[in-house]
């Protein structure tokens, strides 16, 4: 991973304002200059957006060449006259840059159950060939369009041999994924079949998106896809996983970190669990407890929270004497609940690390040896102020 | 059940201020002239408090004589030293009243991972036989004294046949009840046998304490009993059953009313589910909904957080076209998905109804005939607050 921001030859992109809701960018684009071998993994809500329905089926041959995104109006419980304009989308994208519409994979975020404005729409999909550009200003344009109450654009490259992989991502709420849930999009130059892509982008979005949690709903129109237009020839592919694992995770950790109204990422550890499924149920627990998760917020050492959450999950048992919860990336301080003396507990140091900006915890649920990493964000008035008074 | 509260004859009630924290009421016990048969439920939580683990242990021959309990501080993650702890508690009130320690029902309700200030309890516990009372001012301490952040004490009082019954509740955060979440108990007169108390306290906890949530959270100190002395004689068990219930539903409706930073009541409906469970997990995924939650706060009409929320129950499908939502209490609006034209949506009539402190909602699945009802509340900036900064 690379601070500056490497595009990808081959690939432009635009993103404007079409005027959907209001002023700011809610439509974007990507183009290749060639099909690309292409993957992609979309929500596992039983309501799919209409998008998810039509981007399944372009999918599916492994073959894409553009993306298309609006925000500002998620096209979700709009039944067939949603999906005939998700269509109709792809169509004009088609049409104006020379490409067959099964190659055009559609998105589309914001608020549920409205209509797209399809003649605002059909207005900025004119001459739409001429807007894309291949400079990092443009696909940062891209990385804007596509924002919804996101705080700021989330991107990042890195190299992997001679190719290069771009990724982007929008979260902010309703983000507790299963399969990936928000939108995410990568671009690479290196030469992967559609099978192997679809395989690598499995685990990693397993591993990535899957891991993190804002607030426990998940979105109707959650969508992760990779397009490798193959100009950089083939590459070492547990190189290119390794990679993207990590570009992956580091766009969720930002998707955590800028969830709606947080102030902290929580980096959260659980090991010592006796299964692999132990260890996921206690760490979504934890992360997703509103009560640890307001602790958290007001830097309040209160463990006994984290008690709680472990003990809610109801099919395993854990020793309160095998417990322990270190808290700082360096494991500084930690909470022995089989100390009977608990005025050795470092409250005061524990409240400061839980005032810094990422919080790193992990918690020892006995001798078991698997273990699972999340990642989270606080719960705080911004997060109710935002959804309480968000217009739709 | 009647507005004007009747105590139960033959059981006496105290609730007092014995500086477990500060100077609120934080001690508190009932008192039945003679054994009573009883029966109780205790949380799921795999961590449960020491008190928990006592309680079950006196209850277990289905006879019980007194309830103590302490808020403030709720004896959990204290491992054998808050087991011995609660025993001696037990001894201390059991020796005061002239009764058998396993007649003694012991619950603590507070803050996680404390040691009790014994010596304080310890004092508090002198002479306790002559703090017991009679009146419905005694009840009302003890109602008093059981509660941590409610902001008000929750009592109902209703007549069996010549039987009263008499029930109290406490409640406020840490409330997704699997088994009753939080503390309940009721007093009657009524001689039913006590494994007759079990089965009917069992159905009657599912039905009520087990449809509301606060916050997802479950605590680790739940805990209902139930007492009855046998003074007015047998009564009818349908009638029992029926009118234990409504006072059940009726102070878990308190609860979740009460929910900590709560401002409103949500009494939500799922019906024309396919099945039991379909109902249920669809009516829990709805009332947990953070953005369910802080859309009715804002009195928001964003139907679409609904569509998400049924859609993240994973393992049934509905079909939007199916999908009604009503409002009011009367059905007096509603949003049909299926309707193209949007525009007829009463989402402003909606919109008022959602600004009521009672909100009710009924949402039909589709056409199949099972239902659930379930009641939780809003998600506040006050819910952030309280939680947040409580000091530990």
């Amino acid at each position: 991973m690379e601070k500056k921001i490497k595009i990808v030859p081959g690939f432009s992109w635009f993103g404007k304002n079409i005027g959907i809701k209001d002023k700011t960018l809610d439509f974007g684009g990507v183009l290749s200059d060639v099909p690309c071998n292409a993957a992609a993994v979309f929500t596992r809500n039983t309501m799919p957006g209409a998008p998810i329905i039509v981007g399944k089926e372009h999918v599916e041959n492994g073959k894409l060449q553009a993306i298309i995104v609006n925000s500002k109006n998620a096209n979700v419980a709009t039944e067939l006259k949603g999906v005939e304009d998700s269509r109709q989308i792809c169509q004009l994208v088609a049409e104006s840059c020379g490409i067959s519409v099964d190659l055009v994979l559609p998105s589309s975020t914001g608020v549920i159950g409205r209509y797209l404005p399809m003649a605002v729409i059909e207005a900025g999909c004119q001459n739409l060939q001429h807007e894309f550009g291949n400079t990092v200003k443009d696909a940062e344009r891209f990385a804007r369009s596509i924002m919804t109450t996101d705080t700021r654009p989330k991107w990042i490259s890195a190299k992997v041999g001679d190719a290069t992989i771009f990724g982007v991502a929008k979260g902010a709420g309703m983000v507790e994924p299963n399969m990936a849930t928000m939108l995410s999009y990568f671009m690479t130059d290196a030469d992967i079949s559609s099978e192997k892509l679809q395989e690598i982008l499995g685990r990693v979005v397993n591993q990535s998106y899957n891991r993190i949690s804002i607030d426990t709903d998940t979105s109707t129109s959650d969508t992760v896809a990779i397009l490798a237009n193959g100009l950089a020839g083939e590459v070492d592919l547990d190189e290119f996983e390794k990679i993207l694992l990590e570009i992956s995770i580091y766009l969720a950790k930002e998707i955590a970190r800028d969830g709606e109204g947080a102030t902290k990422l929580i980096d959260l550890t659980v090991c010592g669990a006796q299964s692999q499924q132990q260890a996921l149920l206690t760490a979504k627990s934890i992360v997703n407890s509103p009560l640890v998760k307001t602790a958290i917020y007001g830097a309040d050492p209160n463990w006994g929270r984290f008690v709680m959450a472990i003990g809610k999950v109801f099919d395993y048992t854990v020793e309160i004497k095998d417990l322990k919860i270190f808290f700082g990336e360096n494991r500084e301080y930690y909470i022995d609940a089989d100390v009977i003396d608990r005025d050795v507990v470092p409250l005061d140091e524990i409240s400061s690390m839980l005032k810094n900006e990422y919080v790193f915890i992990e918690v020892v649920l006995g001798n078991g040896s698997y273990s699972e990493r999340v990642w989270g964000c606080d719960l705080t008035e911004g997060y109710v102020k935002e959804n309480a008074y968000y217009t739709t």
